[in-house]
């Protein structure tokens, strides 16, 4: 099979480099240029070393890239910085970005939660929101997609379908959350070191954190209405991994099946059993979404459970799973390694 | 000053090893004996190596105990077995219990939660719940103190005030926690071993944890009329420490004010300013209970969050505080050393 | 291409979920048997939650296994018990044996470390040692083949070739090692809950580690004279990773380019630039091992540095690598997967 | 008791608030001034949350400070600007300086470790080196004490006695150490990460640790002869905590009873049966340095092993230590608290 020419734009991340350590073992991809503007004229190797066996390109400026040897880029850059850099990308170039720049479809909203008027508008609506399992059709056909919030991503699978459906009371979703360090990326903060993040557990962002949004977005979409949700997001000391705790006014007998039902066809979300819930540890590494339901003791109550790996489910794995549609791959190829546990 | 002659009956879990850490320091008890049924004849050097500096009585049987030379007795036994001990000592010893057995002011409601009748039912009576801000005046009096579950504790404190205050809605009440390991104590279980808690999160005893029995009795006390509250616990990748994230239909400033005053004059609770969240890792090893309000973007609805050291303020430091009080000693003798951080 | 029939004895301990982990995606073997003796009855999705997704048979009894139908196993019980279960196989099944029970040829010697007589004196002459890089040839035509101790690749990686070439002084070898926590497996131990283990370090078995004898048996080959090295192993608050640091007189330039030969061709070993060291890290859940050697301030010495995950290049990937070799496939099918960092 | 009035140059980092936190409960000693250039202006709760019970004054620049009101000083400055702050103090002032600026008598040898001439020549013969066990006598009439490094006092411990006596080869010392993560500091490195440095280890600065310097340095006193060890320092995945694992040529036995004696008054060494090893998890937060001895099994070789926490008796709490006898206090004031354990 000839593979497909990938290029990465901001390599040096940990999403950047979770896309390397994917396609290593695509059968239908291979690496063709790598970015990262301050990392330029490194080796991979050197930015990562566990990649070092890999047989990579060096790392180059985004204005070294010869687009035309490209079938698709991964484009891993900060939020801002994205749209510039996408804009400026031949008009026929598949991309899948995976910052925040383009999960928005309402410009004013963007605005809002940003701070800022979005430079590229006409690319904005144009692009389609990358939940595979809900955009599957328009991904396949898209030039442009714009990869979920990781946590966004893990809040969605299990309610969406039940707002569809009309399971759940729209005004009373809360969703508690922890997730791993490794989705503050890597710069150098205070506040993601070792001795700062080890041992402990603290809720960030309260109440404005910028997820919010697209739960807002595509809650409200799936409803018929405006829904607005609580959420309130944890730091976990560990480095990989989500798991979303939500409180539902619903059935869970019927929520469970709705779920089942909804996700029996699709590879990468694996139901549980009524009454069990997830670990973190069991989807680590991996692609897999695993959904819980338990009946709450509060009567007409239930508590919903989802758990994904951020790196992978949650950024890279969901952005190649998109790019296989976009290419006309099978849409798991490379992502069923199972998870890495312990 | 003449120290108290105390006892630990159930040296060897944490919560014994953490009241022997504790008394080390104070200037009011020294350790007269000290009782761990299959590590009786060993030292406390052998089983907690970081006590092996201290000078301290050999573990023995509880049969070995002479009462008549103990003030007061920590009781650190499992549930059920803490019952025909406790039935069993001098009727004139003081008594801090810190099992789940006498927690519960009715019988019935403990057979319900605990699966059996309780074995010593006019103890159960002539118990008081240990949480000290709130009966600390029965507490001074009484002979046998209860202990609060930790996860218990740590709901407690920003919710009992709103209660009685009347400032939330008693029926909209959701508690979200994340818990350390080390409550689940010492005793080898393959779910505690390092490989499977550490890197991940998950939530256990969905629905059906024992500590709702206490938010039931207490909430209930609190506002009036029957409260019955959803909760949720989760296991920490870290050794100590509880957070609370508590969602409730109220205004946060109103309860902002109303946690600040009320707490005003305790030495334990530290309120911080609305707006912010507390962190564990900033409570690891001390007595205080750390709380946070925020305003939720939902209108009229708030977030809480309460932090603590399970082992100190939600076990050991608790009794102590509780036995300071029961033998006329000031209050936060020997608990007043600052967290450890990092 | 028709896949092998796979057979894994002891199924439910981490060596044996990490070797269906990667057989899941191996293109020549599938699994046809699992066995559990404790657990028969159960699916693995119960015992592994992470494999949940997929198709595998229940986990039964030794007994239950009509091993006409398998091709190999992979025996992952404890030591003891191995040769008795093997003994009983039959006689053409090739097998690869991941317990200490055939690591060492010399019957006295085993019997000396592991305090009592060899159950299968026959077998354990025939057994083939399975450092791969070093009995490639043998593991070919084996039918029996003996997995190394994980500390014991660690530690052989770098050495062997070095006495083998004549480049260190044989009575001066330190090996300090730091070993994660899985390596203990998944059996309840006080010692290896996540409260005793995190955040620490600490030795363990000092001076009497079993790893040893594979030390002196293979260095004393290498060497063609007794070699009795030091040893140390120390226990990782992390659950994977083994780095051992390594202290010998000779020349770190002659060393390092010596090295680097004798891996030119090998797959799996990363050797580094001379003066850099491996991280555990940057190997974890891959079958690589990485090699540095830097220059000690000590005139004429050397430090030497070895890293690998003791799940897969010290246990079940140097299993199936053996494996390959066995059934004929290439030597690194289904082994190529990067490591997952961070 | 009247108390001895305290100022922290530096105290926004993990030094400054562990002298803070020990300060907290010191019988003798009360905070008087706290500095932190880049945070002047913040209280210190701001910048450390778990102090926020305390009564402590603002941050302030070195220059609002009024040295007429303060009787001692501890500055916990990066190196070389020590040199400039501590020139510029008032001349009668006390001083515990706890960088590495007057840990080296030598001013060439100096020069060779740090890269540029001494700014501060005359202080720094003056200082005495702050291994309290060592230098009692001079540190209580020293006006400038010169704490440790971390891992050289870890090191030093076990190794100078012997030295003293002549019980070890002084050309055959290996010192192979894992040291906590809090020794890095609080600034922002991104090899300091929670994704970095978590669920790993690695050796870092092979073969030109600088605290080899202070190792020669006391090695060559003790023996009387020139004293070159090799020196391996390690990254563990824990925040707090050295433990040394040291290779020497010597007797077991005697070097046992050589060290117990040795010790026997001390406070704060806790020697350990012969044969057994210390953790660093036994220390934790405490001023402890536990020391172990085994036999190797090379005949005529011994394994001893040194564990402390590196912010307390490797910085914070050896610095209290010191100043306790500088001002006439008892040594062990606020220092006797026992480790944190788990």
């Amino acid at each position: 099979m000839t593979k497909h020419k990938i290029g990465i734009l901001g390599a040096s991340g940990y999403t950047g480099a979770e896309l390397v350590r994917l396609i290593a073992t695509h059968p239908g991809m291979q690496i063709a240029a790598l970015t990262a503007d301050r990392k330029a004229g490194s080796s991979m190797a050197e930015v990562f070393p566990h990649l070092r066996h890999l047989d990579l390109p060096r790392l180059v400026t985004i204005g070294e890239v010869d687009f035309t040897e490209i079938d698709l880029v991964f484009c891993a850059l900060p939020h801002a910085t994205t749209q510039q850099v996408v804009s400026a990308l031949p008009r026929d170039l598949k991309i899948v970005d995976l910052s925040a720049d383009f999960r928005l479809r309402d410009p004013a909203v963007y605005a809002q939660w940003y701070g800022h008027e979005h430079f590229a508008l006409d690319m904005q609506t144009e692009a389609v929101y990358g939940l595979t399992e809900f955009y599957r059709d328009d991904i396949r056909s898209a030039r442009l997609v714009a990869g979920t919030g990781c946590n966004a991503a893990t809040g969605q699978y299990p309610i969406v379908p039940l707002l569809e459906a009309g399971l759940i009371e729209p005004d009373q979703i809360i969703i508690d959350l922890a997730t791993g360090v490794s989705g503050a990326g890597r710069s150098a903060k205070e506040g993601m070191l070792h001795s700062e993040v080890s041992e402990g557990f603290h809720a960030y962002n309260v109440a404005r954190h910028r997820h919010m949004a697209e739960f807002d977005q595509e809650f409200s979409k799936a409803a018929g209405r405006a829904v607005v949700c609580s959420f309130t997001a944890h730091l976990l000391p560990a480095n990989r991994g989500i798991l979303a705790t939500i409180y539902v006014k619903g059935d869970a007998g019927a929520i469970h099946g709705a779920l089942a039902r909804r996700y029996a066809g699709e590879r990468f979300i694996r139901m549980l059993p009524l009454g069990e819930s997830p670990h973190t540890r069991h989807v680590r590494g991996s692609n897999f979404c695993d959904l819980g339901v338990a009946s709450d003791r509060r009567a007409g109550r239930t508590i919903l459970f989802s758990a994904l790996d951020n790196l992978v489910k949650g950024a890279s794995g969901q952005a190649i799973q998109n790019a296989n549609l976009m290419l006309g791959l099978d849409e798991s190829a490379g992502l069923m390694a199972p998870p890495l546990f312990p």
